[in-house]
């Protein structure tokens, strides 16, 4: 339906425009695009036509009508239409035997017929197209042209830059409405905006695209999470390691890094006694602290944590906000453990990473088994025992935890299966969180072993790697769009807003935030010299969750702040002003920081 | 009188050995070397021979007898002996006025009188030297020979290699007796031997030279100092932030680190958008943050607070332990304010490094406050009226607070005034501990503004930097020498060893385990299977600050360990065990954690 939507496009637009020439116009998420060659350049007020005439041939209800020709006929018929972008795809068909434009494009021919070929008819407009389509034009749910772009013929640089007229279309009015309603919900919740008016990080040309910059309040933010991750892996016997930010070319020839994966990693750098790099990943530097002194079976398992730094070189045209940065920190573990004891510890981690989720309020999420493919033998590390063992294993914690999965074939590392924990964020996209993998590469790599009981050097070392709030940055991403900058309490860079109404309230303003910071709170005590009301949609827009506005009525008469103060506490998303007593108001706040739950 | 002893050291040299040629013999701390080109290599056993040779010397009481001759007589004199260095040093003051071997050499010339040298006797040996001397051998002090080394002749890897012979003297043998009872000292709280026994951090080939990898007995002690670090200055209103690891060229051209200090940067990396390099210093990131958004006179002070992290691509020869390494972290930090605000900054400044120093029983220091000099107006930013302004201050608050301060002229940054904490370690070392310093040129370099109360941009910006507990790296190794590894109980990585002395009180001292945890302690559970003696050494030797041995006598019969529990504690450096309940131990030990004080 929405391929036939990108016809009724091209019909509208060679209504309107006789020279067009038509490149290709497939299917894309939630719509559909035509690119075409026009002799004008469309502004945004053209779309408004081309959907009106898209309407009215839909009015019409053209039928859309298949034929089928010969390579040959087809090409003579293109080229008498001036298709010319047509028929070069037909001779490739007829020479090459493919018509592909790039990966991007399914194109409309069917391979095996080649020396035939359809078209298929909208009204006026004929195009190249394997099909299918819907019967007529009125069977096109509701659709709506979205934007312009440019768009090299077959993707390549060199060729002509066409236009492209992007849509999207439906089964139902209310559906079109949704996504719309997303769309703006996406925006709204955009991390970059939030970030930039909560200033919570920024960019610096100087410094370096890719590399955000924690301000005070994203810094806080950091803080809280890195504080909740070693919190949590502190009381499940995790030891805490902190390795450097550089390491020798060897060290990466040693992991595989090199020269494998050299093109993600930043340019070497000589010093007088070899080269180093920056960190790619840290389970390399995790490994040599595993071998830094001999292991016996008694120290196993062992359970490193940092919250760690890696560098990658990504070209700068793909950097977007958090999501792609260039430098990202993340609480990245690696348990070292024997074979008796991998179902166990991924048992553990399983639980903490479902732990992380509850405390984000995230309960849609379900989880995706990675399996090797022993038929391809090549991919993967051969050790048929390990997968199948690995793989029950892990298949057999997912089914005792009742949690949802589904498993997938030839999608694990080469060096073990994994589990990936997926979600739908709150605009329907689905996003992996966290990933969790079993490793039997590393102790070959890096010869782990351990003592067996009777003294032996034993090499079965299994390794699981685990980052559970993904990298830091594309978690505060995460984090930002999730609340959409309303963070619950805990995690709000100012708990308390203090507003005094006028000057001569400040005084008494700052004894009472003495007394809100003395019990951990982190307030903003807004002495601006600005009107209340001002102040007031300040603190709204930065989504503080408590604010106290401090005038004569809110000041007692005796000016002093007692537990049993009445305060009136505006709470962030209510219209009503609630009163509490100074003492209670602080149990509530400090409840919340403490459970880490609004 | 050392200069006399090297004498007596190379007379010693001749006579037993006649083919003996000599380099230079110079004074260094606390003693002297000769430099000697021997036909033997020597061992440490010759030392014993040499030092009973100087003996004997003495015995003869040798006077020093000074001759006076003209360069050309000298060097007939010593080119008649075979002594082709000196030889060489008075063809130098010959021809080009000088001997100097390299800086560390004042060599025995007297500048004013070119013409005319002196040499020294003492017995049958005769050196080039210019004097003074004592009067006879006798009137060495006790003297000791203490090592052997290699040399090449005149510091210059082409020419030979000579043999140094090192040796030490004082006035008394109670000076010379406390001289080793130092080094003995200093060896014992070696950091690079704690670090190892303790577990605390490792070097490995493969992450590189100056990366020190912190194991997690080191990670918790760093996580300790930060949050010290992170609470002082939170208290005092400071705003933390995070800044990359990474910089672009163009900043560090702003700075001026680029090109004066490029040789201590590590090389540069290219990327699709422009030259990269690892961070020199956290001033520029902060600098930027200052730049972020408009100031106002009211926003000033902004005092911005980071653990951060710095590079020097030192060369790998030069690197020690953690006192020279290329990856420096530090609690560092800078307070933008106005010049009215100079003052109280500093004060506050100096009161936070001072706290820090009673917590870590620092009591010997004083303060060095060093001054620009009007006459050398090229070395300094030419602003009279800041200089004389902030000396001024810096100099009236070092007053106000009554401690102990020295004034140095000619000692300043460029950009301003500094004031450096100055202490006498355990070993009687002079070190610098922090060092505050007080900035005019970021803001004009980095064009940092605020509105002042008119709304005009001013340009005044004063910055103070500080890092009161100097780089993370050089702190920890001060700690540890400072406690010789008996950390007080909240730095220490293991506050309380758990000794079962048998299998079966094993589940006991877990359950005890369980409570300690509870309450925040850290702990190991010694259940190795080996003797309880063995156990008992261990916690020793890594002086853990208490002891648990839990056998059949200190387990309660009811197999309960409840609030009034006696428990048998072995105190760190106490012979006899006290005993105290299980409640009061812990009151005891979070009272020790909590104030930071044993």
């Amino acid at each position: 339906m929405r391929h036939s939507a990108a016809h009724l496009l091209a019909a509208a637009v060679q209504e309107l425009y006789q020279q067009a020439k038509f490149g290709v116009g497939p299917v894309v998420e939630y719509g559909f695009y035509y690119d075409v060659d026009l002799p004008v350049q469309l502004a945004p007020q053209n779309l408004k036509k081309i959907e009106d005439r898209m309407r009215q041939i839909q009015k019409r209800n053209e039928p859309f009508v298949r034929r089928e020709m010969s390579i040959d006929e087809a090409i003579d018929f293109f080229t008498a239409k001036g298709q010319t972008y047509k028929v070069e795809l037909l001779q490739d068909l007829k020479n090459k035997g493919t018509t592909s434009v790039r990966e991007e494009e399914s194109l409309a021919i069917d391979p095996e017929a080649k020396a035939v070929t359809s078209v298929y008819e909208t009204g006026k407009f004929v195009d190249l197209c394997r099909g299918p389509h819907v019967k007529s034009a009125q069977a096109i749910g509701p659709f709506k042209l979205t934007r312009l772009a440019g768009a090299y013929w077959r993707g390549n640089e060199k060729n002509k830059m066409l236009q492209r007229i992007y849509g999207v279309a439906f089964a139902t009015q209310a559906e079109l409405d949704e996504h719309f309603a997303m769309l703006a919900e996406a925006e709204r919740r955009d991390h970059r905006k939030i970030g930039q008016a909560q200033e919570l990080f920024f960019y610096d040309d100087l410094i370096g695209k890719g590399l955000p910059v924690w301000l005070p309040n994203g810094t806080i933010m950091k803080n809280e999470v890195e504080k909740l991750a070693v919190e949590m892996e502190t009381a499940a016997g995790y030891n805490r390691v902190t390795t450097p930010h550089l390491g020798k070319k060897e060290l990466y020839l040693a992991s595989g890094h090199l020269p494998y994966y050299a093109e993600s990693m930043y340019p070497p750098m000589e010093t007088d006694d070899g080269t180093y790099y920056l960190k790619a990943m840290n389970c390399p530097h995790h490994h040599l602290i595993y071998k830094a002194k001999p292991r016996s079976y008694r120290d196993l398992p062992l359970r490193l944590a940092e919250y760690g730094t890696v560098y990658r070189n990504e070209l700068s045209g793909t950097l977007a906000g958090l999501l792609r940065v260039r430098m990202l920190s993340m609480n990245d573990a690696h348990i070292y453990c024997r074979r008796d004891q991998v179902e166990e510890e991924f048992r553990s981690v399983m639980k903490m990473t479902m732990a992380y989720f509850k405390i984000f309020g995230l309960g849609n999420y379900w989880f995706r088994l990675s399996k090797w493919n022993p038929e391809r033998k090549e991919k993967y590390i051969a050790e048929p025992d390990s997968w199948n063992f690995s793989e029950e294993v892990l298949r057999s914690v997912l089914k005792k935890l009742k949690v949802p999965f589904v498993e997938v074939s030839d999608e694990a590392a080469f060096y073990g299966p994994k589990v990936d924990a997926q979600f739908k964020s709150v605009i329907g996209r689905e996003e992996t969180m966290s990933t969790i993998q079993l490793d039997f590469a590393a102790k070959r790599r890096f010869h782990l072993t351990f003592a067996n009981d009777k003294g032996e050097a034993e090499e079965s070392v299994f390794v699981i790697h685990q980052a559970p709030l993904s990298t830091h940055e594309r978690f505060m991403a995460f984090l930002i769009e999730h609340y959409a900058g309303a963070f619950p309490v805990w995690l709000s860079p100012v708990q308390v807003a203090v507003i005094p109404v006028s000057e001569k309230h400040v005084k008494m303003s700052r004894t009472l935030g003495v007394q809100l910071t003395a019990y951990g709170l982190r307030l903003h005590l807004d002495d601006a010299n600005e009107s209340v009301g001002y102040k007031i949609r300040r603190a709204e827009r930065q989504k503080v969750p408590y604010m106290l506005v401090l005038g004569d009525k809110e000041i007692p008469k005796s000016k002093k702040w007692s537990d049993e103060t009445k305060l009136s506490v505006r709470v962030r998303g209510q219209k009503k002003l609630i009163a509490i007593q100074l003492k209670k108001f602080l149990e509530r706040v400090t409840r919340q920081v403490t459970r880490r739950k609004d």
